[in-house]
């Protein structure tokens, strides 16, 4: 049923822009049909992120200004990778930077591709437990709040749109799904 | 506690690459700190995603070759917004495309981001139901297979890394949250 790369002909390779976050790339193929095409491809270091569960079973949420959409939306912690640092080291230093914890228990859950008809980002999922408070260090520019809310409260985020970050929504029912007590889970 | 766009000041604006899919600029900003800081930008259309619940239940995945992952991957069936055209048209057209099928029922679900940190993307997600066979129409170069799965199959799936999408984990969890019985939705 399955064939080889359909798509390895490469006839072209420009390398358009290569940034601090992304490069693009911009390849000219000859399909398995023989029609020559364009492939756009955002090259991206990948990233982690984590839901952060107090004992009291609250989700740390952040609240940041993301210019590419012009406002602030809620999301879970994340970052990405640099090269040569594991992605657990990268969410441990993540959760102390933006949420200003640090973090005893650590399961990696899934990775993910966030948006494969264009990009290779990859994500790398965890949930975080046995946070021990350190105190919040920002980057240079960065305006981040810290927001508890309950699954509960999640839920009904995700539900109204106001949460509206797939990473975050991904994790959230992730953790539902694994984690939360049937009791806990009901979304109105 | 929340103030104004902590990065409205533009200092210069270079258009960097104008495609088929996406857009690139690049921006140089002054943040609310004084400091001056690129902000790369991934321009895209935004796109759609559908959960195509069969009358029996399972959902029909499809799977796909992604140029910039270099392999095939299990994802739900998608496809991005052309200009003028509403998200329910643009699903609907996608199902018939890509599965093959007719939906006679269509919810929608909510709108995301699938990559805030860089770029614009937003998709919008439904749930399909009383799918009715028309013939998949595949597009030049298009490489789709059609693979009914169970949500149990799906779940597990997630768990072994099999289907490591991102808009299509989000999709399988919301539809299990909001629509599964309690007896179909344990993931072993």
């Amino acid at each position: 049923m399955e064939h080889g790369n359909p798509e390895a002909d490469i006839l072209d390779h420009r390398e358009v822009y290569s940034g601090r976050i992304v490069d693009l790339h911009v390849d000219t193929i000859r399909q398995a049909s023989g029609t020559e095409t364009i492939r756009e491809v955002v090259r991206h270091p990948g990233g982690v992120t984590a839901v952060p569960v107090l004992a009291d079973g609250r989700i740390l949420l952040i609240r940041q200004f993301r210019y590419p959409l012009g406002k602030f939306i809620f999301e879970l912690p994340a970052g990405k990778l640099d090269s040569g640092q594991s992605p657990q080291d990268t969410v441990l230093r993540e959760l102390e930077e933006e949420i200003g914890r640090a973090a005893g228990s650590l399961t990696h859950e899934c990775t993910f591709y966030t948006s494969p008809g264009f990009c290779d980002e990859s994500i790398h999922l965890f949930v975080a437990r046995d946070l021990a408070p350190t105190g919040q260090r920002l980057e240079e520019g960065e305006h981040i709040t810290v927001e508890p809310r309950t699954l509960a409260e999640c839920l009904e985020m995700m539900e109204t749109g106001e949460i509206e970050d797939a990473k975050t929504i991904l994790g959230i029912l992730w953790y539902r799904m694994k984690y939360a007590a049937p009791g806990d889970s009901n979304s109105g």
